[in-house]
């Protein structure tokens, strides 16, 4: 096992990891950007060290500098988190050039997935179902045609996407140039490649993903499904597991195919399949997220499974001791991102608490929001016996949070709880449009 | 189901009491008393009524306020948490007489184990095996005649005793008449019945106890056990689930013979059943708590089971849904009490967190510590997969939690979790007295 872990990346998951480090009796590393330098996570990890500046690209994003900090502290392995180089082939690649173990599956799967346009034909060839789609599409007339032969309403997604980044929802011929472009250069801002290709929009749809871990001898399980489909702005608000518009029996084919899809990539340590999946029940392919998820603590309390533990474990040769008979979903747990609507100090601070209550984030009374990274102040995840009771305490939890000094989300989320159509588990991707909290009654 | 429930009691236990009730979609009525009113379970509670003065005598102790309260709110039950009138069987006695339900076993029950003399001749004669030890001793003269049959050391207790008081350690003859005045003058103090008895000292011994849930029907699940040998004078530090020092044997020997004696009690809701046990494994019954216990959290972690819902649930009528074949213990869970030395304002405070981490504790920053209550300012519980990555996973959970302006024992808890061995499990209810706290290396 490894004895010195760095981690690369900032906030709420840098300070899962280092617990998850401890835990497990590895010294850590923390790599800090200047304004970061009062942040939570420098202060848990055993060293800290600083990597640049407060931009992401001069200190996070930085795959040398945070390769030098690794090799300077005589980390062993690299954790990248979720974010920043998590995703990027080229770090995993220098990584192990450098003699240091990347936490997350090797460089060539990351290449194969991250050109989702790329992965969804591999899929399409090991029968895993994919929505009508094309290939890259290399102008707008090209894109009009597509979108004329596989019919209105399409998605155009940037082939290196993730993230939320580079999507447009396109209803009419005439916003197909508009979407293009846009798209196309938020891809290349975003990921320095600016290749778009189109999806049908399935609507109403309910975005279904799977987790798995993959060890390096070969064994893949599933930890059942996550439902993310409340977002804005392509973004996740909530998630939750398992979802209330499965079913057993589409359990089952959802994790066959995920199964299926990991083995199709030569998959190996934690990664997630994510399908859109209509009123029916059918289910498509949507694209593999070869890191942890944000989501992660959902799976996590239902399955009594420590996926971060499992990620380090993975990657230092350790197989997995359970099989896919061993899971089976207990309860119903729900999360709630926390995001900040403008950056600034946090004056008064109190997390719920309680039974299966759990706040994971990096916030203290008194720590500044930073305006360098994204939003996300926390996540609240709650596990009960029933899904009815984990909306319940959701909302309790909601309730007992105090986040004074930065405008937040917590409202909004308190009226997405108490929604008629989420608390009946009749929710899809397009939730937030027709949603109109009502904030009256506590 | 109940649609309203009087919460009688403060601090943490109020607010865990009406976390679950919220769950469970039940309004709460809290109470306090005057020195309590900005304590933290008097804003999370629907409504909260004041019932007197500072002194628990004056309000937490007030049987007839609190059924005032509770008949002038509309409360159709009251939770009496654990201490102030959680064993008093007059209290459930004028529940009853009141039309309210009250959350535990019936006056009868309470009376018989409350009796701690007449609790242990019920259960000799019930085959469940007992310390040596005497019925009520009349005379310090009679008790040094019963010492001398019995063998030192011995146990002087409280007939009607519990929490620690009225129990003096009595190790040569001439400190007996010494011990039996004051334990006497405790036990008269503490419960207004200054009998006592006295009972063999096992050393070294464990404190091991069961946790049991009992329905109106009859069925009796015991939820496995805790130890909890850690202790300072006569009151817990540390409890873990399971004990390290149970055998599987042992463990099925250990709940045969409590839920023998639940059901020689004619026990209902959930109660406890503590025995001291030797190094070879035999163990001996000492007492029956009729009540929740601080501790009930290690249970609740290694078993998934939410004890204080099962306590309303049973009080309602609803019968256990699970038998004791679901019964199975999973990983390890640790709790460590968090004690104010003094009483004081606290000035920071910042809760750990992270994945399986649970803070139980009324603190806010900015809140005044009342010296009229116990000291526990809260419970620090962390669940793992192994016992040794949960004792990891407490010790940085412990440096996690800052609690400043009130001198407080996280640094002797530290020292505790660290030592040699504690990590073996190879202590006993004497580990204190020999313990010496390293503090250098972290």
């Amino acid at each position: 096992m490894f004895t010195k872990i760095l981690i690369a990346n900032r906030g709420e998951i840098a300070i899962r990891i280092i617990r998850a480090c401890k835990e497990m009796g590895i010294s850590t590393v923390a790599v800090y950007s200047q304004a970061d330098k009062e942040s939570l996570h420098t202060a848990l990890a055993d060293q800290a060290v600083c990597v640049g500046g407060s931009r992401a690209e001069d200190s996070y994003l930085d795959a040398k500098r945070i390769i030098s900090a690794a090799l300077a502290t005589g980390a062993q392995a690299i954790h990248p988190g979720y974010g920043f180089l998590s995703e990027n082939a080229e770090f995993a690649r220098l990584c192990r050039q450098y003699g240091l173990t990347f936490i997350g599956p090797s460089a060539e799967v990351i290449s194969r997935m991250g050109d989702k346009e790329a992965a969804r034909k591999l899929m399409r060839e090991n029968g895993v179902p994919t929505t009508p789609g094309t290939d890259v599409l290399s102008s707008p007339v090209e894109a009009l045609k597509a979108a004329e032969a596989i019919g209105y309403p399409v998605m155009i997604k940037a082939s290196a996407g993730g993230g939320g980044k580079g999507i447009r929802l396109v209803e009419r011929p005439e916003d197909i140039e508009r979407a293009f472009c846009t798209a196309s250069a938020e891809a290349e801002k975003a990921f320095g490649d600016g290749r778009v290709y189109m999806e049908k929009y399935l609507a109403p749809s309910k975005h279904i993903e799977v987790q798995l871990l993959a060890d390096q001898e070969g064994h893949i399980v599933c930890l059942g499904e996550r439902e993310c489909s409340i977002q804005k702005n392509h973004q996740k608000l909530i998630e939750e597991s398992p979802s209330p518009g499965v079913t057993p029996g589409t359990r089952e084919k959802l994790i066959a195919a995920a199964a299926n899809a990991a083995q199709a990539a030569e998959y190996t340590n934690a990664g997630t399949v994510e399908f859109l999946m209509d009123k029916s029940g059918q289910f498509y392919f949507m694209e593999m997220n070869t890191r942890l998820q944000v989501e992660h603590p959902v799976t996590e309390l239902v399955t009594g499974i420590d996926i971060v533990k499992w990620q380090i474990r993975i990657a230092a040769g350790v197989p997995l001791d359970f099989t896919q008979q061993d899971i089976h979903l207990q309860g119903a747990a729900i999360e709630c991102r926390i995001n900040a609507i403008k950056a600034s100090r946090v004056k008064f601070f109190h997390p719920p608490g309680g039974p299966w209550v759990r706040f994971d984030s990096f916030l203290y009374q008194g720590c500044d929001i930073s305006p360098y990274y994204d939003s996300m102040l926390g996540k609240l995840i709650v596990y009960s016996s029933t899904r009815e009771e984990a909306i319940r305490k959701m909302q309790s939890a909601l309730c007992e949070l105090i986040i004074d000094g930065v405008d937040n989300n917590i409202e909004e989320q308190i009226g997405i709880v108490r929604d008629r159509r989420f608390r009946a588990g009749d929710y899809y991707t397009d939730f937030i449009r027709y949603f109109k909290p009502k904030l009256k009654d506590k």
